[in-house]
């Protein structure tokens, strides 16, 4: 890099509220071999076990409801399964729903319903449980707004019970929520303004709302994810760098999310990998299959980089309805907490808050 | 208060996001004698001198500049004092340049130069001093949405000195900032969350931007308040309970306040003020002097309620244009902000924060 | 004025969007006797009838519906009767819901069925007639925003018909819909973009909808007025100059207003006239009565005018909660118009339209 | 098609704003060979010329100047040149400065001054000359957004020259400026709209600004194309089916467009070229090699299909800080349009103006 760039590269990050925080001195994509990025541990299961039905130390299993809603549970039980796979230790319950994309106000409903049924029996909350809900991402990058759009639509109740309890009934938990804003705006790390918040707080269970990168563009803004294991750095659209679990924060940490954008870096891989597949077929004599088959990982991403230079791994995309998909998504899954949260709530109630 | 009503206004508290937090069956007025709200010391301390020239235990003094903005220091030394006024011990300055209203951008250069001035002499920041600014009130409602407007236009770096300390020249301080939202989108309350963030971030000094409610029309948009009290409950636009000061933080907090509306009772009340003296002067008679005299300040109070029924003393009054002022201001208070934290930035690097 | 605040007027008018249009040499307020503005017809009525059940020319009658709608109908017969309370010739409709102000998820489905009732039997559309929806207003200033937010609730219409007619089923009709902007921010009166528009789009009838300002505090975010004489001059927050009405568009205009905002000058009146009349009763002596009695308008306007100085006549009052109240109500109305407008769609259809 | 995907069809488009107009009975492809889209001309001429200078009928010329700024300038001079590259007769100059995506302020100046000079050049406008601007595109969608946040940046005076003459000062032209909004909220087309404003406004020339797609990722958010020849449809990120040139409105009609966007189908088809351009030199043998060759266009668009489904070609690249970038190139551009149009314009009013 020259001088004149590094300068200007300086002056960048000195006035960019977004720019990833990463050296710039250093190459923009990681080195070795590509691996499509997914937040998704359905699919990230899928990628490590090939032709497998299921790794060692992970259980999948599999649900299709009538409303066009498919269900998967993957169990990742060991430390091996969960390096192997790159997703922590716990379950992950994905429902699927591609007419989310058509935005069918009845099979909204159902999965608003089962978002809450599932988060009901991986949290098993006692009654008088406190909740604090996080809104993870930027609200001004409609892709990465789910989060705080989410936190606007929750009925929060932790200062009512404070300072008007004569006001609640029965069916109420105390609920508490913050959209912490990101790193490039706040200068501090998710995870540090949420321990804080639960040092004072101190709510008997985290949910964490924010938005995915899936790996399959099928899955972009038609599937909600509900684990167990809190958020691990590099999840999300953003760039989070310490885990917001169980082990950072002392409480149980549920985290919700649903896969908005898929990276650029796949779109190129996946067209890479179906025309080596398409060659294979065609090119006579076993030479040439030869020389598919060692075209190695390192050589693809290498031709993936080229591509996408000069803006680096830094691209998304989406649908360029991504506004109404987000704020449809972020209304379902708004609906399913406050019903879960709040068994007393009325579904009018829950829908005037989320309208 | 009837059943149904009772019934309606608990549904109402639990569907509302931004509902004051008070006793629905409570009056809506406090009791007693009216006294015209204002978040600005200097003029509290008008109001409370009357026509003396100060109240024991309260400095004050003024300067006009050249380019016509207009000083005021008020200094509240005594405990005695802080009572009488209702404003905290310590320093208050306030920048007056109605010009501000006119857009004029020679002059908003100058505010916010002047604004970096009284700051740093209120601050005493040493070189290398760690710094976390506090965007309060509510992002959605275009006069209290002065705090988080500031947060979005600050040069923030406490993570590039953290993550890439390559890039950071000298003449930079590491400053972070939050917008914590309103109670009741979080039901959590300000001062908690800064607290918890403060023990994770650990910053020298604390500076809050908040929007205000001033006793005069002049004052809206065109005053800027420093002041070294941090923030008290009741102050600014939004209902705060719990002070935001050294007490609660452990750190110096300085508040950074523009009044951007006044309530709505200031009006009737002036109106009210102003017919009596007239009417003193029209009226022939000493038993009807006697009676204006006599309508004591619970009388005129009650009056005042009349007019603001049935909406109690939840209105505001701004002028049309307040989007225009809100963004403006935002700017000037930033970019003196900007200025006064990093004295290396060039101003052409804080304008393009800014815009 | 002096030369100096003279070139500041100048340039505060050339970089100003929202400045009020009007000559800055002149006096910011209208000479003569205050008459507090109202958008509604009822309140127009209201005041210049006095004790009277209603004007010569005026029909006037009330309803009161079981769900807490109060629905009044003023239908102004005559010239004359126009000339007096300042409102066009024609009917209007007012549905008021002070249950509106609480959320009540019911009662904004009951007004939304009732609005569409009564914008049917004002309108009578026949089965295939087209409609242009004007949504009048700042969408950047929150109280002004209730035109815009309806739009963009809207089931539109006209172009599936054109490009996709197969995918349209009975009970549809052909809608489009356009947020004109307002005049400083396009220089252009809404008018005549309007009427630009209509030229183009033939459409066999207009609804505009539009913020107004109300004389009373009672009826602010919880009245919905409905009238067939379009828009006047004047109306609305913003200031509008050329009628929006079936004389400049050629087509019936249906305007559809939600007053938002009260004048500050209202405030001050109603304090003024409050404590003048509890005076009366108190003062003792003829004398003192005759002098209430010559307060002549002129005189109590003067007072007022020194009041809302310095900012003159150009102050709103609002409620805080400014921002919950125009989303709810504008979801309100667009629910109401979808129903009205496209008898075949389903109310969840329109619930995912309007959330 | 399922009569029941059919069916989810209807109802989607039926409630969707966003959903591009296209007959859904149809492929989402268009069928035949890919050509990666460009809305700029000097790209779409760069493919079309392939390794020649340039085509018969056009002319393309370079310059480069010190701040880090590359001016190209195509005219297309004839009827088959126009169909050959696919962009309509007339000049087309591009404004590229990779600088823009590191917030350089000095080079934001630059570039504005230079767009504001070969606008000039452009349009040659009298001294008295009236112009409307169209900010296209939807605000609502980030790297749509461009044309709208121009139009709230720019200095509007029409309605100061017809009501408020005496504030005007020479050096300034009559300005009116609309962002009339997409398909999909209005029902109806740009063009439509802006015709019939066209007829009561009666500019001499219009301006419209838009958001573009590029073929190369090193253009997005760091190229100005500004051209004499309108918008044509299909140009821009929305769908836009009418010209909106001067053919249509009767007046000169100048496009000032910024990429801010690509393609998905555009990164999956430059993989697929680099991995069989690499292939050619590393596979063995004469008939490997005619295997490639022959890999016909056809056949690759179907490989990118394949990669794109199941979203279709509704998928947009963006970097992850388009709403700083888009931001910013709104500055650039609003600062060059209010200097160009009002040459009496001081830069500090234009400034604030912008920001």
């Amino acid at each position: 890099m020259t001088r004149h760039v590094w300068f200007n590269q300086k002056r960048f990050y000195r006035v960019s509220k977004t720019a990833s925080v990463s050296n710039p001195k250093e190459p923009p994509f990681a080195q070795g071999a590509y691996s499509p990025r997914t937040d998704l541990a359905v699919e990230a299961h899928e990628m490590a076990r090939g032709p497998e039905k299921s790794l060692p130390g992970v259980d999948e299993s599999h649900e299709d409801l009538e409303e066009g809603i498919h269900i998967s549970r993957v169990h990742v039980r060991t430390v091996q399964a969960e390096r192997r796979i790159g997703k922590k230790k716990g379950h992950y319950v994905t429902l699927e729903a591609p007419g989310l994309r058509h935005r069918d106000p009845d099979l909204q409903e159902k999965v608003s319903e089962k978002l809450a049924e599932e988060l009901n029996s991986l949290l098993r909350l006692k009654e008088n449980a406190t909740v604090l809900v996080v809104g993870l991402g930027n609200a001004n990058v409609t892709p990465d707004a789910l989060g705080p759009l989410v936190v606007q639509r929750l009925f929060v109740t932790r200062h009512l019970f404070r300072f008007m309890p004569e006001i609640m009934d029965e069916g109420y938990r105390t609920v508490s929520a913050v959209s912490p804003g990101v790193l490039g705006i706040t200068g501090i790390e998710t995870t540090e303004i949420v321990q804080g918040i639960v040092e004072h707080v101190r709510p008997d269970a985290i949910i964490a709302i924010d938005a995915l990168a899936s790996r399959s563009l099928s899955r972009v803004n038609s599937t909600i994810q509900i684990a167990d294991t809190g958020i691990q750095p590099g999840a999300g659209i953003g760039n989070k760098r310490k885990a917001l679990d169980q082990s950072t924060c002392g409480v149980p940490v549920i985290a919700i999310g649903v896969p908005t954008v898929i990276d650029a870096a796949t779109i190129a891989n996946d067209a890479v990998e179906l025309i080596l597949q398409q060659l294979k077929h065609t090119v006579p004599g076993n030479g040439a299959n030869k020389i598919f088959d060692q075209m190695n990982p390192n050589e693809k991403w290498q031709l993936i980089r080229e591509v996408l230079d000069p803006l680096g791994n830094n691209l998304i995309v989406t649908p360029k309805e991504i506004d109404e998909f987000v704020e449809d998504v972020a209304h379902v899954v708004a609906k399913g907490l406050n019903v879960a949260l709040h068994p007393g709530m009325t579904m009018d109630e829950a829908a005037v808050l989320t309208h």
